[in-house]
C-alpha cells in the first residue's frame, strides 16, 4: 500500500518519527534517527538523509560536513505509520565515530 | 566493543529506547518498537523480543497472544546507546495486520 506525509503520526512523539536507516544493497541498519515533517518532506524531494535532530533541534542532513551522504532509493512506513526507514545507498561510513554502521556493540 | 544495559541511556526518551527487530538471517527489518530498562533485562535473560507498550503503558513480549515469537539471537546497541536492535529469528508473521513484516507500505 502506498502512503503519503499525510498519513504519518508525528504527534505520537512531539512531532518527530523514529527512521532506520538501512543500506538498500546489504540490508544492514546503518543509524537510527529522527524526522519531522519537514526533515521528511526534504527526503522525499532531494533524496538525501534528511533528518531532525534532538539535541541541535535543527534539521541536518547526513553528511553535510563529513560529505558521508547518502542516497535514498526507498521510503517505507510501518503499519501504523509512526516509523519510517530511508533505504539508502551510503557513500561513506554512517557512524559519526568513522565506523560503517553506529549499530557496533553488543549488548552482553 | 561490547555494553551492559547499565550503558543504555534509557532517559533520553523518558525511560523507553526504540527497538528496531530484524530477521537475523535475511536482513529484513520487522518492526520498530520500544523497551524500558526492564523488558530489555526481560529480552536479555529469556531470549524473546521483549517489549514496552507505549499506548497500553505494560510490558508485553511478540507473540504472547498470537504465538508468532521471536527468539532473540543477539541485541546490538548503537554508538550513543540510545538505540537497539533485537536480531530475532521469528516464527511467524511480525505484524499485527498479518503481514510479514510491519514496513510494508511505501511513502509515494
Amino acid at each position: 500500500m502506498d502512503k503519503t506525509i499525510d498519513d504519518i503520526d508525528f504527534e505520537k512523539s512531539g512531532g518527530l518519527v523514529p527512521v532506520i536507516v538501512q543500506d538498500a544493497n546489504t540490508k544492514e541498519v546503518l543509524t537510527l534517527a529522527y524526522s519531522n515533517r519537514e526533515s521528511l518532506e526534504l527526503a522525499k524531494k532531494t533524496r538525501k538523509s534528511w533528518f531532525y535532530s534532538r539535541s541541535r533541534n535543527k534539521l541536518w542532513m547526513k553528511g553535510e560536513e563529513s560529505g558521508n551522504t547518502q542516497e535514498i532509493k526507498e521510503i517505507l512506513v510501518d503499519c501504523d505509520s509512526d516509523a519510517i526507514i530511508y533505504l539508502v545507498e551510503p557513500s561513506g561510513p554512517a557512524c559519526h565515530t568513522g565506523e560503517r554502521v553506529c549499530f557496533h556493540n553488543e549488548l552482553k
